[in-house]
């Protein structure tokens, strides 16, 4: 069931079919499931019964519908506590843990391998077949999702905070979750789970509610797992093209207020120097560098040119352009490899470019360099640590700044630069080993992030873009990385690009699959032969 | 005595001093020094005393000039064999010990720290004031190098062979020689061993030597040593700009025979192919491939676009334009990091790029995840290595090609991309390492190969370069490597630009060094007050 590909062609601009009016972002308490908020959805009311799941390298992220009779959280939260059918337990920390990552953790990337408890699918065929029937299936039976409290603390304490109530208002909610790809027999057993708790709100046997849902599947997976779904969960699985799933997904994001952000200068400074504030170390790798002052008013160094005449300061700022002003673009996704990809006035897109050096590369080297085991342990250790103990800066080569061509004394002149030399002159193997884990973090992280958005920007430049957004589970919302990325663009653009970043950076192609499929939805589904 | 840098100026077009009629680049019996040999000059008969210096972030590279007293093998073999000051012995391969690698080599970058038994500088100043007096330092007093043969062996079995003998014939050799940064005393040592031989060749007091000797230096290192060489050596210090001596470095090397040479198409192939045997794996990260068959005349893949519409098959081969048609062109010299020099028709020049992604950060990661303790024990790994065992193919996310994308099953979409995935599934600690120090050394000198090439292609497209010199120590004249860059700049150009490379990669600083002070030889040498 290796279905060929359909042949490449342009995607027709396509209406999008759900009312965003009034959407909100979700509150959760877990920094893991924070790219994975809930969106809720006042106004729309709409049956969905289809599950979108981007299959990647790493991950699957899996997005669907629900008008849950649960009201007092997001059903992500819910999501990730409990336990999976594969055995393994995965919490989030509650309010008395508020580190992030649970120590008993054994999934290397946050993820969520239970069962989400509340909240279920709403087929329109089953709502058509069984209305009037007795079975509470209409909408004004489901009280919607009702979240406590918006919150948009997304990086920590350094953004906005807003507390408008949102309570007792019909709708629904978009659900995001995320599965290991080497463990898809946890996402069959949460969709399997899903289907069965639907049927039985529904009303009707396992068999009437499979014939109601429909899989997405896009994602390098979707063709390799395609088989798998249709054999295990008996549904139909319509297969949809990664890149337009993107492009469909990000032109749907940007039509959630609060979603789309970027850093202003100063926070990037700001984060820059706080994480560092041992070295006053550049996140650039090369080239002139701004001044390495937090407080940039007081520099003598000149002012770097700003994307935009006065951007706020000290702040994570939200997009709020109409979403036709969000186009052309150039959308970086970083998965376990990086595309890069052209998006047109018009909505046309291209794959232009990309590199293999993505989060699979931090995640693969990171676990054979340290002890983390999960991704945000990864980050965690890098927010310790100090890069100019292993990475060679201008000044170690040249004892000064290289002014002559503009390079700071505290720029990375090589990545690593320092590690071989120090292993040289180590006597003997006992000697090896004398890096930190913080350290070595801190370093690929730079390395890998600022060669994006160099490669980035060198596309922008080459195309005449000058809004980068940057999608891909490797961010996570990660103020470091963000503020890595965000200086690259900066710093090689003179400031005339602008990066930015969605809240659901890792789900741009999952709600893209999503998205595509409301359409179909509007008409009866057809089942296929198991 | 931190000189400050010159104000920015553009070089003047300098007339290249030095008579390379006839040279010829001497024999090597050691892969160790395959980048290090002499280039014997047959009809330059001036005498040269300075020695150019360029201190890098890892290595510091020597070029002097000698006309020496012996002749049976070149300096640069003679120099690497025999113990150094600081105690640390480095003997290079010999005829029955083929491996290339000493195994109890201690010094972690292949270098000379010993000190050369032949050849001495002549000063032009004590030509001029002790001609006639008795001392045999005219020049037909002095046989020039006569190497037993040329070796053009510069990888391994798969480069053109001829045997021409040149013997008893008046001239001299460039010598070069390098050391590690971090052991700076043995460079000093050796040079200090050579103005020693010199005075009493010359028949002078170690007092009148230096005062007739001066150093070049260049490089990061230029600026933090240059006021240790004045106070050890007792000699003149002047220090050159090291953009400027890259680009005069590299104006010079390519008016030396059989210096500057590229891979074919074919070559390219059958190098990648012949050490990844076991896979067809391409060696690109990212966008289509090529065909991943050794024989492209049997493949259905259509025939990749080449840089010449008939380039030789299965060869090295060396380029035999004009000196002027190498410009213009980008230089990348790739050292502990990377810098990416555009290089215009009149020889002006601009940093225009680099990353920190460069040796440095392979050498470095390579040092802390392998067990090898020198760069050539890392290139020798690699060549072992499966990189499949460690990146994520296409193939491993999607089942097969993505054809739509032009993405091959064999292209590597994450480096490192299966090691997370992997570990993440490790039961426990006892689980990690099951990764081969070869497949990880290869996927990681793809990783950086691959990485620069892309940017350096972007670099070339954006200023309409056509020609791409790689230089710099990183380079090795390893074929894997020169596979890889050539093989990027071939398919991210679609086969319009062509990767150059020099045997001589890792001197061009040094060489162009001592290229710029051969106008100032003409006249006798003020000396510093020490």
């Amino acid at each position: 069931m290796h279905a060929p590909l359909p042949p490449p062609s342009l995607p027709t601009p396509k209406a999008i079919r759900v009312n965003t009016r009034g959407a909100v972002i979700l509150a959760e308490e877990s920094p893991e499931t924070r790219d994975s908020r809930g969106i809720y959805l006042p106004n729309y009311i709409e049956p969905v019964s289809h599950i979108a799941i981007d299959i990647g390298g790493s991950l699957a992220k899996v997005v669907y519908f629900t008008r849950s009779p649960q009201s007092s959280s997001s059903p992500s939260v819910v999501a990730t506590q409990g336990s999976s059918p594969s055995g393994k337990s995965f919490s989030t920390s509650s309010a008395d843990s508020p580190s992030g990552s649970p120590p008993n953790a054994t999934c290397p990337i946050p993820c969520s391998s239970s069962q989400t408890r509340n909240g279920t699918l709403t087929p329109r065929v089953l709502e058509s077949h069984y209305n009037g029937n007795g079975h509470s299936n209409g909408r004004d039976h489901y009280p919607p999702d009702t979240p406590d409290s918006l919150d948009t603390d997304l990086l920590h304490s350094t953004i906005l905070k807003r507390s408008t109530e949102v309570r007792h208002i019909p709708g629904g909610s978009i659900n995001f979750e995320r599965f290991e790809t080497s463990n898809i027999s946890a996402l069959v057993a949460f969709i399997s789970e899903l289907i069965t708790r639907s049927a039985a709100a529904n009303g009707v046997s396992i068999e009437e509610m499979r014939r109601g849902v429909k899989i997405s599947a896009t994602g390098g997976g979707a063709h390799r797992f395609g088989k798998l779904f249709e054999g295990e969960l008996v549904v139909d699985v319509q297969r949809e093209d990664e890149m337009e799933c993107l492009i469909e997904g990000m032109k749907f994001m940007v039509t959630i207020p609060e979603e789309v952000y970027y850093f202003s200068d100063e926070l990037i400074q700001e984060v820059t120097h706080h994480i560092s504030r041992d070295v006053q170390n550049e996140i650039v790798s090369d080239g002139p560098a701004t001044s390495g002052n937090a407080t940039p008013s007081t520099s003598a160094e000149p002012v770097l040119e700003r994307p935009s005449p006065d951007p706020p300061r000290y702040a994570v700022t939200f997009e709020t352009s109409e979403p036709s002003a969000h186009l052309p673009c150039l959308l970086v996704n970083i998965g376990s490899g990086v595309s890069i990809i052209k998006v047109d006035a018009d909505g046309s897109f291209e794959r232009v470019s990309g590199t293999s050096l993505g989060g699979g590369t931090l995640w693969g080297l990171l676990s054979l360099l340290t002890p983390a085991r999960t991704f945000d342990e990864m980050l965690a250790l890098s927010e310790k640590g100090d890069n100019a103990s292993v990475d060679m800066l201008v000044g170690d080569i040249y004892g000064t700044d290289y002014s002559k061509l503009g390079l700071k004394s505290t720029m990375i002149a090589s990545s690593f630069g320092k590690v071989f030399r120090s292993r040289g002159e180590a006597k003997d193997e006992g000697e090896r080993g004398t890096f930190r884990a913080e350290d070595i973090s801190r370093s690929l992280l730079y390395a890998v992030s600022n060669n994006i958005g160099q490669i980035a920007y060198m596309n922008a430049e080459k195309y005449g873009l000058d809004r980068i957004y940057f999608g891909g589970f490797f961010i996570r919302g990660h103020a470091a990385t963000v503020a890595t990325l965000s200086y690259a663009i900066r710093f090689w653009s003179k400031g005339t690009k602008r990066a930015l970043f969605f809240r659901h950076e890792g789900f741009l192609g999952s709600i893209g699959a999503w998205i595509k499929n409301i359409d179909v939805e509007e008409t009866p589904i057809s089942v296929l032969p198991s």
